[in-house]
């Protein structure tokens, strides 16, 4: 391993690493890195800085398969960083880039959240899973608009980052009803909306953190709407759709030392067909099963990034 | 409390506080209580024993409502100790009454075992819920009579009894892939048959450990049988079989120390609805929604176990 490659890896570790984080946190870690990348003097010149940027956006996206946006960002900086010019302006462009997502994020987020509080009931319970900055994001804002509601959510094992969901609501002024993620059937039955993130999204499905399917398949069972909360950049073609099944965790993470004879499976990610869902809310309205095929874009998609064919 | 209160909550305090153990398990813990009260010199005339008796089996009932075989275990024994007669024949009957039941249990999984047996399929992949001495022992029988399969579990939180059940399954020399709750969505697809033990069954439904109404929808959805596995101690009227709500668990147990405006709700048993089973493996035949009613046997309830009307 170069200097640079051990570089980059060790600055992508923490990413690798994170099982509490959606897909929209993770982005904007990815952004601090390329900016780091940028602003440094390992690269003194500019065919050292592009196979730096290259190098950190395929190990950004195999540290994550599941997060289109790593996939999103990244392709969009590298993009911006094979366009021709000066040092100065190939950095200049690339920092553009990554402002420009930044505030696309951003912009998202407020335009989802506008259109989710005309979801939420007021008065009623709200169950949301996992953990999503958008769901957050979303719930504390119709909060502050001054809609009454109580939400309901789960553990969300091995990682339980659905207590810093519970955490982040409640210092939000928001009640919160918190249980272990197989009593979601007894606490569905009281919610009116149910609301999830997603890691990425295509056809035939949307991905998300497991546990998503059991709770799509109460709410269809139970009749309760069941929304994904995401902006387009969670949009992938369907050869990237599947990456998330390379993702396995360390089957410790749920059992320390299980007994000779059990083998501990640790998948993080599942697909959710999207006939369960009653809509996709994204930045450009709500999307479902019958229109999603034309939010799918005929994205240009950087050689360091295709997908390899099976 | 007087004296012999006391030493009889004392007694029931390890099945209060079991929340590892099966229903017919603790059954054969009752027998044991009921066992120390007939043998000890704490009740030396006959009124004593019959109150001591009264006394425990409320207290066994309430202990775990959900758990039907400590019901008709109680019922029995009262019975058997209100007949008339000396000290020695009362204590005779009472202690004919736990042999009586305690050979019920044992020759009813041996007939649900050879039931069983059929039911897993030869090669394939078997998921099994919670833990149930009954489902451990038809599994283990059925390896024993040289059926090859694996058994897919989950953790069962928060008490973690699907550990027990994979150990107890691995030290059997059953292959064993185990996962946490959520995930059982993505590792149904790969099962050919599922099983779960039962806490108490009547119309319109079954009492089982929180998680087996999602395991049932799951399992209805993917298109795998589903059966539960219990003799028909189990069998309890309607008015008996919703007095598994008054038991919850403390919230400390899944969240040790919540934030500020998050509450936590621990509860154990729910309902799952007759029309998602397969089929219900009993000592006497498999019975379906159909046919449940004629199972439900007009028993006599001795008048310290009726339950209060609403």
């Amino acid at each position: 391993m170069t200097d640079q490659h051990e570089h980059i890896a060790k600055l992508v570790e923490p990413i690798t690493n994170d099982v509490l984080s959606g897909a929209a946190e993770l982005a904007l870690q990815a952004i601090s890195i390329f900016q780091t990348l940028l602003s440094e003097e390992k690269s003194p010149n500019i065919e050292d800085l592009r196979s730096a940027l290259v190098v950190a956006s395929k190990a950004l996206v195999e540290a994550q398969p599941a997060m289109a946006p790593l996939f999103h960002l990244s392709n969009q900086i590298l993009y911006a960083a094979r366009q021709p010019g000066t040092d100065r302006q190939v950095r200049k462009n690339c920092q553009e880039a990554l402002d420009r997502f930044e505030k696309f994020l951003c912009d998202s987020v407020s335009k989802i959240a506008d259109q989710a509080f005309d979801l939420i009931p007021p008065g009623e319970l709200v169950f949301a899973y996992s953990f999503s900055s958008t769901v957050v994001s979303c719930l504390l804002n119709a909060r502050a608009r001054g809609r009454y509601f109580r939400v309901a959510c789960s553990e969300s094992r091995p990682s339980l980052e659905g207590r810093k969901l519970a955490t982040h609501l409640a210092n939000g002024g928001i009640e919160v009803i918190f249980t272990f993620d197989s009593a979601m059937g007894l606490v569905l039955p009281n919610c009116s909306v149910a609301f999830m993130g997603c890691d990425c999204i295509g056809i035939p499905g949307l991905v998300n953190k497991v546990g998503s399917l059991l709770l799509a398949l109460a709410c269809r069972d139970m009749g309760i709407p069941l929304y994904a909360l995401c902006g387009t950049e969670k949009f992938v073609t369907d050869d990237r759709l599947f990456e998330f099944e390379n993702h396995e965790r360390p089957g410790s993470e749920v059992w320390e030392e299980p007994p000779k004879g059990v083998k501990v499976l640790n998948k993080q990610f599942e697909l959710i067909p999207l006939k369960y869902l009653s809509g996709v809310v994204t930045e450009q309205g709500i999307v479902t099963e019958q229109n999603l095929a034309k939010y799918l874009s005929n994205l240009p998609v950087h050689e360091a990034l295709k997908v390899a064919p099976v």
